[in-house]
């Protein structure tokens, strides 16, 4: 599959071949884009800047449907590709699909509600007959920089709102998982956006520094681990900088929870695509009065978990992206047996297959709790009081989403006030996400926030347009 | 005191004493308009409309912070004045004048703020190029009619935003409690306001329904009982009409109630002002489980409150604004008893007194019941399901507020969701409010809403201002 | 054609023939609903009250959309039963096709994007510890009574915001033009709305008054003409009334103008429909120092407007709706030419066909100035001032939109500020609409305002949750 | 004058003096703050920041117009220790200090305006049932960092958001203007916020430097130069930064322009203050027809313009800050000289007194033209065509505010689409300014933006709280 610069599908002198992480079967072969593929690239969205900034509201909303409608149209197809390159079990791919469809149309609706303000300017003596009006600007040229997690809606969350915005845009998905990405921009070539506006660009990590860098590059947009994404703030010149870094995400289960919904969801939260989720569910506190009965529960249903292929409709968990990942997770459980946490389930490694696994015993320093485990671990802790369950997962350097389960108006109150992350879910895991709401995480989980309105937003500069208004006769 | 006619004081051929409702005694002499006096203020008013549609923001803001700072200074006199003519206790009048002070504060800021929408309007190709800035203006004349039972900030929850929105106003106070509005008029004859913009004109009742009726006004705001309120609508001509009426506002305690905070409450809601209050405690709706102990206590509470003179500072209760209603209330409450309902406290009256109340076995077709009792009356009553309590509530013509004690998030949620009323006060009885929240009627208690910035928007009407933007090269 | 009630299409004891205004053909026959129809519609909707407000976005998104697409599909027939039934020539048809489809899809968006308001109550010590959250609820069952002029969009204006809202509607479309929605009607019952919360029941006069003074019914939204409309809100009971009358819209040509483009949008605005068009241009003022060259190149442009079936592509002007209408025109015109106005163009009728008409030399008091005339006749005047100009629009009962043609920004400035319309267009005619801009008049020309969002927003009440936030340790 | 230290005044081991920038005398003996008490600073604003946090919004408003109304006493003591430490004209001081009684009086209000969103999230069905609600939280502390040549309002645009935001702040006024920031300490500390809140704190650059580096500071807010501004931004961290930064403001007089307005508004844009201000009007562009007219009256004028002692009330020019930056305005200007610019006015330096100058016959490349000038030079050229004018403005590295005289209706809205700036200002120059607006530059002029309600946007972090809305019966 040819690599997508500018408009245009082409290959370049070197060739990257794609496996799946099931089987390692090859599932094909693209190309990365060099220095000079992106050096064009970065030329022609130069070029391209005043004609997106000029497209009208229509316009923007009929490209950002039509690219809808056609992944509509292939749901499967793409779906498909997701769970090759990706081994997302494919009940998850199609989901994946179906939200990047709603991220296109709410995007769509989004390009033609850019917000304006109108403001009177005569608060004082020196404003008298002023009245001002603010718009908003697309920022320039955006870099986005997506994971092989969601191959298609995290880099759609880029590329949906950079139309909507205005903004020409350069993509790099990340390598492992390229395919659905330069599918989306088979589609996206279908549609009379100008050429430069989208170039989809496959790298190494050295040549994609160079987005980073750029100072053409108004605006970059990075999805991935915190270590990298901390490093590239401080490397990235005048150009503004979002992050969608990661977490160790907690949920809090509650005395008054309905416990039935509360283990359902912590078990999709913590072992949907084996963990490897921004917002997986990691540590679960769960009150004291009724731990017992909810880990021994637990501990019944994820012995129930279907595991096998990803690409058969009843499979619910598979392996890993690679075996590197799998042996860490397993290194990172070891750890906190050895330093006596106890394993309420699985624990086993195979290949780039880890089992689902439930630790207990746990202490806030070890890795499984302390950093993002990216993996299907999830640890069950009991807690006395409400405000000691908000500590823990305030306690460490995250702070991106958390859930409570609770039918306690105090509690939830308190919780919204004192939960240092991003977002608070009641009666549902921290892993829930619908593609609209703002979503992103303070701390070290990150820095502004994505859901297309949001994300339009920061690739946007207001304007203010200052008038005299007089009331001349003539 | 004379009245206050287009920025003039002046006597007019009716005199009009006013009595102090607690002893009988004379407060003070006005007038009473005639229809001379109204057809000059409406045409005063006329001349006005342009130089207050004018005046810029920062002149709206200092008129009405002037007014706010003299009411400051003059907090105990107003207080004192609103106790002699209402018979308000003396603590709840200097509460009154407080919320005034905060009335006009917000007009003040919002003032500042009308607000003011950017709208893309190429939606559409026959758009192209198009884009829309919406606008508010004044209404043009409004008409405010005020009740007793707050003589100073009812009359304010009108004048303030017509100030604050350019619209020029004619208030007519209750004929039995003129002389607040009429010291409020002597501060705004301070200020340099155009002098057509505000008259304060006591009236009665045929005159005063020429401001009903009279095509130049372009707003009624009517505060005041439903009876009238509705008739007005119907003879309103092609005029706005903006209704806050009364209601027979319920409570429900809930089982997960705090106990304590729930007594305390509905003893105030309940008794304040001898329930002549828009949003009295009229129904109490308690979970059978708590049911007894709740009446128990409750009971306890009402014999402990101090009735007496209200210019005392430590009087809580006092009589009612006449005679007259005192005997309607005393009737009312008879018919119930007759009808099979039970006594837990009061029933006694004595001239213009009537006793803290409390009845219990009530039916909802008794007057006590489904009309607004206006005066120190409430029933308590047991509920078995949350669903039966709601329908109680709902159940007959009025809805402008309700308050629920609850610490269940369900029972939160279902009560927003399905309570026919303005406002859903949780952890609070009905008669919370503050000025600068939504505050209005749904079904009989109303149309429309206060709430300072809510009132200035139903005195404006937007207008929309549609450009074509070309890139003319020049 | 059956008329559709509470989801079904049934058939009457009152047989109703539709005939075609250019050849008096007959188009189709319906039926009239009576009184017991229309029992069994507002009962209907009462009982999907319920079902309509839990709807949730997503589903109001799905059915909305549905009918959306559906038109698109249909767009040609549409049109030609527009035509058929109206006179309109096609043309026109098609675009009020493609207007309605606009409707439908800001209606879909609009449905997810249902105003909720966050609100800090702690502005005061009284309110310490409390917030808001205010939310937006369907009124109850709306009445919908559409005009003949624009057969679908107009009644599309009333049902889509109805959908999103989640209100019951009852239309009661024009007897002379029924036709197009009932099947609309039919696209409406593929979707799995409730059964009870459409009904399309053509009706006489009498019948249809219930509507007006049902007091089941919480929502009157009346589109037709002014006499008729202020009736109604004097009937209307405890309801609110929303009206979009007609006027006398009239533009003003400043000398800075681009004369090309005002002569060829005047010409649009004066004779697209015969007029028959609420925001139809009928007074045009030129600054004096071009008054000559418009009238005599506006003149030569009427002569050239191609008339004829409007069932043809290329026909741009055809019949007015019945004889009755173009006599009365003739009328109004032949008055305005005995009190000393100078026919520039047009004058002649032939039945119901009235010829594009231009007077000059006319007083504001003639009745083709101060009256709607809904018809093909436009007035030309000379100005001197601009002040002068804004001041004969201002002139008169109406106030729906006005046009201003300048490139002087003191001019738009002024013009916005003072012209006493609903929308004021800069640089084309006072017909201009896109159907998301918030579109109705004041004065006589109504009250309220349409354009999706604004509809949806007249259609819901606010109810505001207060809740108490505590920081309990626990 | 001692340094104000977490609520306490102290003195330091580091004595520094502060001269008057007129005639070199001595206004006051400060202190420096050394690593000892900005360590103490940072931990007593970390021990804040609950208390800041759950201040009410009465609390947060009552605290800053208490400061608001004591500004107002002390208005002239404000305005003469202005003009002492920085040779500000006091005329310009009083309005200074009167801009800063509005900045606090703006943040009061917007203390009680802090915005909250209502979400449905029931879009697609995985949302089924649920709602969102957006509250801001308090970022965490603030470090800001103010200059010399606005020593009081430069200051409250970062210290009164940060008190409306609840976040605790650590200022670094200017060494050489540190005493009427140190003045404003003292009404603070009559209030009762926390201790650690707010602290001002002189200090040398190697000091300061900390506040950009600690990681225990969630915020930096730097107004100063561009080279400063953004090495600060490579070396900040985590944290998020706000730079405003200066520029080479542009004026556009068009052809349309009121002559006499453009002038008087030019001349005081160009030499307020000795032209130290970041909006200063650096280059004037006017159109070709009226340029040498233009050209001629500005020369008179500039010839007018009072300069003397800037304590005298009639005086409206003085010297610069100090006699470096004279000398380097001076060097630039002979560098224009040198390369063909004519002297059109002024271009004579004593001591640090630099005259108001006019230069013409620039290039684009020349110091005084591609960078900040900071001093009271002002270049003047023709331009042809109005694109031509735009593209002379966008041309180089910065971008705040750019001011156009016309009354053009498609130059204005050609200006606002095309000027590469944070500020358009028709018919005044880029030096207007009022405290409510949105301020702020792009490209090397800055990032984000303050003007009240913007810059507490800036210093706190959106929060979303998910619930699950269900309809239990119960």
């Amino acid at each position: 599959m040819d690599i997508f610069l500018a408009g245009r599908f082409v290959k370049t002198a070197t060739e990257h071949k794609v496996f799946n992480p099931y089987d390692g079967s090859l599932v094909d072969t693209t190309f990365l884009a060099g220095t000079a593929e992106l050096e064009e690239a970065i030329e022609a969205a130069r070029e391209a800047l005043g004609s997106m900034r000029e497209l009208s509201s229509w316009k923007r909303y009929e490209v950002l449907m039509y690219i809808r409608n056609r992944l509509l149209e292939l749901r499967d197809e793409f779906a498909r590709t997701i769970t090759a390159e990706s081994g997302k079990p494919l009940r998850y791919a199609l989901g994946e699909v179906d939200r990047s469809i709603q991220t296109f149309t709410v995007a769509a609706e989004e390009a033609k509600r850019l917000p304006g303000e109108y403001l009177s300017l005569d608060w004082t003596p020196a404003g008298e007959g002023k009245e001002g009006i603010v718009r908003y600007f697309p920022v320039g040229i955006v870099a986005g920089i997506a994971p092989f997690n969601f191959p298609l809606n995290l880099a759609v969350h880029k590329i949906a709102p950079a139309i909507a915005a205005g903004c020409p845009i350069i993509l790099k998905p990340s390598s492992t998982t390229p395919l659905t990405t330069l599918k989306l921009a088979a589609i996206i070539s279908e549609t009379n956006l100008p050429a430069g506006s989208i170039s989809i660009l496959p790298m190494d990590r050295t040549t994609g520094n160079s987005l980073v860098t750029d100072p053409r590059i108004a605006l970059l947009s990075f999805t991935g681990s915190p270590e990298v994404g901390w490093k590239m703030k401080a490397a990235a010149g005048k150009k503004k900088v979002l992050l969608e870094l990661g977490g160790n995400a907690g949920v809090i289960v509650g005395k008054s929870a309905d416990l039935q919904l509360a283990l359902e969801k912590c078990l999709s939260g913590a072992f949907s695509y084996s963990g490897q989720v921004c917002i997986h569910t990691q540590r679960i506190f769960v009150h004291k009065d009724i731990f017992y009965e909810f880990s021994y529960r637990f501990a019944a249903m994820v012995n129930q978990i279907r595991s096998g292929d990803p690409a058969l409709d009843d499979t619910a968990f598979s392996s890993m992206i690679d075996e590197a990942n799998a042996i860490r997770v397993e290194n990172w459980v070891n750890e906190a047996l050895a330093g006596g946490a106890r394993l309420v389930s699985g624990g086993r490694r195979q290949g780039s297959w880890y089992a689902p696994t439930v630790l207990t015993n746990t202490r806030d320093e070890m890795l499984v709790c302390s950093r993002e485990v990216f993996g299907p671990v999830v640890t069950l802790e009991p807690f006395d009081g409400f405000t000691e369950a908000v500590q823990r997962i305030n306690n460490g350097r995250f702070g991106l989403q958390a859930g409570v389960f609770t039918n306690d108006i105090q509690e939830m109150d308190f919780a919204f006030a004192n939960l240092e992350v991003g977002g608070v879910i009641i009666n549902d895991v921290p892993t829930f996400r619908v593609d609209h709401m703002p979503y992103g995480g303070i701390k070290d989980s990150g820095l502004g926030r994505e859901g297309v309105k949001y994300a339009i937003m920061e690739m946007m500069e207001p304007r203010i347009l200052v008038k005299q208004r007089t009331n001349r006769q003539f």
